[in-house]
């Protein structure tokens, strides 16, 4: 039922399966050479380690291990261009590479896997894999803050309606919403390299397969030379163990569920009832019928793959809750889930990045938003409270009031309402307080750290700049 | 980051993405052709219902309907053998097959699509598979009833423990435990055969892209051409709503749930503490220096397939969740969680009905354990109460002091006590008594409908052979 | 650290735990009577169709029987009345309930758990209360219907734009898009009642602790007096499932998802950009300084809580996949995990009734967005295709082609464009063809059946009146 | 339908429901003072650097602060005493105090919002809330660690076997066993700690609804009054997010995954088939009929609970993927999942120090299945290639064909078998080689570090030891 096999449809599912030998059977859901194929650096890197720490230590010869480097480097070349012959009856790429190897270099080959099992191996290579991974996929944040500081340096002080509940709550500008997005992914790039480097705490090669060695092997060389800090302390945690995958996962979701909530942005944004933003043509799919169409179809996939994100670390997390020590073997569907959730995630943070970099923005329209619902109130209420010490309470109450009135005029906006409006209700409010009532004053004025102002805008975007070098 | 290119490792994830022109990387995260070429069979199904209503109509002509039904069925045959040149530029099976049946047999194939629209299409297709592919699973959990029933049949009266909390509760009969699980399967079957049907209510096809269509179709013959009871009522619902694969998977996910209990038996079974079973050679994994050795992987990976399918439904769930009517790209992402989850539940199906036709029981085994931990003790209390008319509670407190003295004396067994014993805690007891205290008694005792009692589980297996013809 | 007692906050959470005795820990993750208090309709109905049984079989006397159905009815008045003394130490309602009838009417009580265990009493208890909740759940999702199916009939006609992608698509009618989620709302309906009755099988009572009953119970009686349709036939899945919980919550998850699906398209219509419709005061919340301000926070929780729900079947699913037979602790959770599931439920199903019934629509803003992004482009397309012959890709590129000029000319919609400019892009365009783009005629003409005429709306409106009647 | 409602069953839920007001149902699912009134300690404390602040820079007079400081001591004084009259009316735990705080000090009250909002105050206190979580129950995972070290030290020497898919591999000392976990709640602890600083970077006060203050409030200085690195650099991502929620939470489920497999360990290490262990009374229960029983119900409970964590978790990752910027009201389902999460993981945390720190391990039991299997075999192997240099796959095979001759003669330990048996197969293996076969020497020679010899895990807890300095 390969994803190859297109003529492999539901009709014949189980007809299919049933004719197969159990042998076929028991291999098509023990074999995992077509997942952990991708492994394969991690093995020849962990293997070369190995050989060599073996040889330092005299357990091989200097000869065996020289063979074992040449061989190992050989067979990097066949896979990477694509000319090594892979077997699915040798089960999974340790054993695929290591028996490449004694086929290449005889004898030698057969010592290679002296003090060490395929447990130990296994969750060295899967765990490097993983902080290889989780570092790319920072420095794939990292892109995406560059292209969000980007765009909001060119919108710094556009002015857009800052919503709750999807209702006009108060005008922000684009700069500062789309900087929040930077913020977020800052927090993600954070907890990704963190787990990462948490990862790289304790290396398992060496803890066998879950007793440890009767070998003079040298475990702190080979921990060093793969970049960990140290070999692990307990050989059954090192076998067993999949937290460091987990915490990957989970922060991987979490990130993965901040690009939806972009994606969420842009789908609002550039739907026809907002009209803020418009997709380049790349980064949209259109319609022959409709030409002008633009559908957000990269955005929509992106909220997807957030949900599938999370249901790998939920589906990992699950099958490990269930395991006493040491390996069982439900623990070999880790790299798939962790794959998956890898591809998905490389996959949308390419088209974020690329929907962000290319997208237009309409300000027009965003200013006309940001100004309904009387959007400035809360400014009327600040004042009254800052100029005359009025009550925080009481402020509100009297600008309630005034938006009342101003609803009951078909007024549009706070500050369209006559002087004698605002007096009828509180006679201290002046020409003053109701100039400051436009959007463009409401956001200048939001200028405490980390506010909406164009000039605070401005200078978290220098701050970030700063940061990116 | 394909599957079957291996050099796609975790050091190139990012720079390989990022030199990627747009278009391509939007091709990659928008493309489904990978993926929903699976649903050829559907596809060429539907086309050919709509085609042959189209001419019923008057809505193309009989010669173009002629071409269609003759270039579909050859497009069938080339997919079924391998020969049809799929194309990513294409994006989806839908375009793929429409686009060769045009270039096939002309003008004829631009008609096809007449009085229909992808996101119809799209929904029928999946729809289709997804019913086919519950009631294949339904037929599979048969099988394996049928192979639970096979191995109860020949181990009706052999005695094991019957545990709770994993602790020794009261004998039971292996029969008996068997049967337990092909209880659970004809509920997982008649859930999955249920979900089907329900699929089968109502046809999306002709609900058009949202809003229906403007031609004189004839819905009610497509929907029973394709097996469906009738149109759809509302062509918002036909084209937007999922529920149908959240039904079928969210049962999928129950019957891997029971997949999984049962693994975790076998787990526990043929681990040498237990002992009761031994898996055969072909389904289990051993290892060269301890040829002995019988590792379950099988058992353990339909354990960790069991938490990836339930996953596959929280995915999808969360996914439609977010979802304004009518169609969204998201739903694009319906069709890998569904496949997969049939995958794994296929894979690890197969495995079980393997697994539970082969293994061998420990008869010595099982029915030692059943006896430790006095585990007749209840046989004693429900004398006490049955034959005497002690209430029930006064009746488990005698009990449990003769428990208690029995332990004192290190005695085994209840019934190896001597009568003298047990009369110094209640002088009412008989040797009538005592002797319903072997565990063969105990089994036997236990005879009301749906009880262990041998004479009920043969009663209960004949009820399945009979439900099986 | 229960929710009733403020005090506990975070500050003292673990050195408060550690300072409790071993007992009172224990107690605290052991005592479940806070949760399966809810039970005890369940537990007494379940008791007195026991008692009765075990006098008619002579296992109990007749007088012993009396004294239990009156103490029981007395215990069911207290617990209505809040006047039962619910004691921790008694661990569970099931020994509250035993221990208060001792203590009512003495020795009879002590008899009443001859021939049933807890195990079979709790399993037959919680799927008596899943069984009614479900039902119930049903009931309310008919209510919801009604309320949908009354504001589909007031606006059958009202025109808005159909979204893909939240794209306007094709203009629809607002009483076809209430109609869709009547439909899902169907669908969640048959499957509740669906699973309800598959729960209603077969009855646990009379399996015991997990083999069977050693006494001449008569199970057809007490599981037809509990309105099951037959005894359970297997004593081990008996007391060790919760499929039927596991299944009643899938259902309800994809209702709740269907609600939250509504609830988003609350939110969008709301939200000024759309400003398709108006909430209740009594379904939105304010704020004292925007008082027009109308945000829909029960919308948004409907949409939370439907995530919870979720949340709450992967829970269960996951406690369940590890678990060999037969009863286990863990299991326990399955009610806090359901009555949480329910009671969210219930409040999100109330809240969205209560939504529906109250909001208003703004006829003249759905139908401006409605006539937006040349919405009827379609309606050209299938004229072509209907009444020219032209084949279905080649009218697609012809309406593609006046679509652009459209754009350019900077008409709003395809109907306001001269028909000199429709015949320069293709001269057999006529009047009669221009005419049909009005977003009226749109809508009248996808009038096939399942389609968005007003006219078909209104023949499903009264199919479901009939259907509720 | 409140938990301490017994009466709110089933039977009327909707019933129930349907006839309350509609204000009473929005009460119902709107308000959250039931679940947020444990954020009180956090909202004082807030709520007094808020005012301090507001003095220091003249927004408010210094007689206002000293009257609200007060004010607010007197409200924490009453509600750590339980006579707050807490009112559902008022909403959630922040207006409650507010409003108190005013009717106790009049005027002065209501100046205390000014310069921020519902939204700023509800992240910051339900950030302090979680960090505060975070670190408590880091310093529980701390005292479980010393339980464990001590148990270690206990039997740092007890032999038992080491499995993989739970068939016996090696031999292991029960030491090196616990301290697995001693290093798993290791990392629990650093991620949470590390989560807990990382949500200590920002501090959301003065982000105000969501666009920034206009007063000229000092946000370093509340920022470290609170205990924060600094103010939130932006005030939308400030209010609208919640990853540092979700990154505690997922961090708590992984270390609840980690409880769950010591719990299953338990669960397997009790029952009779292992019999490797013995929980203490207080923390198993039994029955009045099998006193020697001992059901280990907190540890089945502990592994329903991690599923319950990974499902919280879940649930609010799917809440927060679906907003748009800022605050909606969907956030405030984060309180309870993530109240729930905490007080299932201090119970289970709590339960298991109980148990691991009077549980007794049965030497005999452990030892004797520990030399099952011909455990040692690897160690001959291992003795071949150091010795004798035979490359690692061929002392492999050589030792596998041993094995076999073993269970032939049904030899129960390699250590058994007849020097000439040995040499039969390859005479080279010496009485020497032959003695390193007993289980004992076994985990001696398993020395390398972080192996299972006794020497090694006397180091390991020493380095503990020194660590929990």
């Amino acid at each position: 039922m390969s994803k190859s096999d297109p003529s492999s449809g539901g009709q014949q599912m189980w007809g299919g399966r049933f004719a197969a030998q159990p042998d076929d059977a028991m291999q098509a859901i023990n074999a995992s050479i077509d997942v952990d194929q991708r492994l394969w650096r991690e093995d020849i890197e962990g293997s070369k380690a190995h050989a060599a720490m073996l040889a330092a230590q005299g357990i091989i010869t200097a000869e065996d291990n020289a063979k074992i480097q040449a061989g190992l480097d050989q067979i990097a070349a066949e896979i990477a261009e694509g000319r090594f012959p892979f077997s699915r009856a040798l089960e999974d790429i340790h054993l695929n590479i290591e028996a490449r190897l004694t086929e290449r270099i005889g004898e030698a080959g057969k010592r290679l896997h002296t003090g060490r099992s395929r447990n130990d191996q296994v969750a060295t290579d899967f765990k490097l894999w993983t902080m290889r991974a989780a570092r790319e996929a920072a420095d794939g944040l990292r892109m995406l803050q560059k292209a969000l500081v980007k765009r909001a340096d060119e919108h710094a002080d556009w002015i857009m309606p800052g919503f709750t509940h999807l209702q006009t709550a108060q005008p922000v500008t684009l700069g500062h919403h789309l900087l929040a997005y930077v913020a977020m992914a800052e927090r993600d790039r954070v907890r990704l390299i963190g787990a990462a480097l948490e990862a790289a705490w304790e290396c398992p090669l060496g803890a066998a397969a879950l007793a440890g060695s009767t070998f003079p092997i040298d475990r702190e060389t080979t921990a060093h030379a793969l970049g960990f800090h140290a070999p692990a302390g307990n050989s059954l945690d090192a076998v067993a163990s999949r937290d460091f995958a987990l915490a990957v996962l989970a922060n991987l979701a979490i990130a993965a569920t901040h690009l939806s909530r972009l994606a969420e942005e842009i789908v609002l944004w550039t739907s026809p009832q907002f009209g803020f933003a418009t997709l380049s043509d790349a980064w949209s799919t259109g319609s022959s019928i409709m030409p002008q169409k633009r559908n957000p179809d990269a955005a929509e996939l992106i909220r997807a793959k957030a949900a599938r994100i999370g249901a790998d670390f939920a589906a990992l997390n699950a099958i490990v809750q269930k395991l006493p020590l040491a390996y069982a073997k439900d623990l070999q569907e880790d790299k798939q889930l962790t794959f998956n959730a890898f591809d998905n995630f490389a996959l949308s943070l390419t088209s974020m990045i690329g929907m962000i970099e290319t997208m237009t923005f309409n300000r027009a329209a965003m200013r006309e938003a940001a100004a309904r619902g009387y959007s400035t109130a809360t400014d009327l209420a600040d004042w009254l409270v800052r100029d005359l010490k009025t009550p925080f309470r009481e402020a509100h109450e009297i600008t309630g009031r005034i938006v009342r009135r101003a609803e009951q005029l078909g007024v549009r906006e706070l500050v369209d309402l006559s002087l004698a409006e605002f007096q009828a209700v509180d006679p201290r409010i002046n020409e003053a307080a109701r100039a400051l009532l436009t959007v463009e004053k409401s956001v200048e004025s939001r200028d405490c750290y980390g506010g909406t102002a164009p000039e605070r805008v401005r200078e978290q975007i220098a701050r970030w700049k700063e940061n990116f070098k």
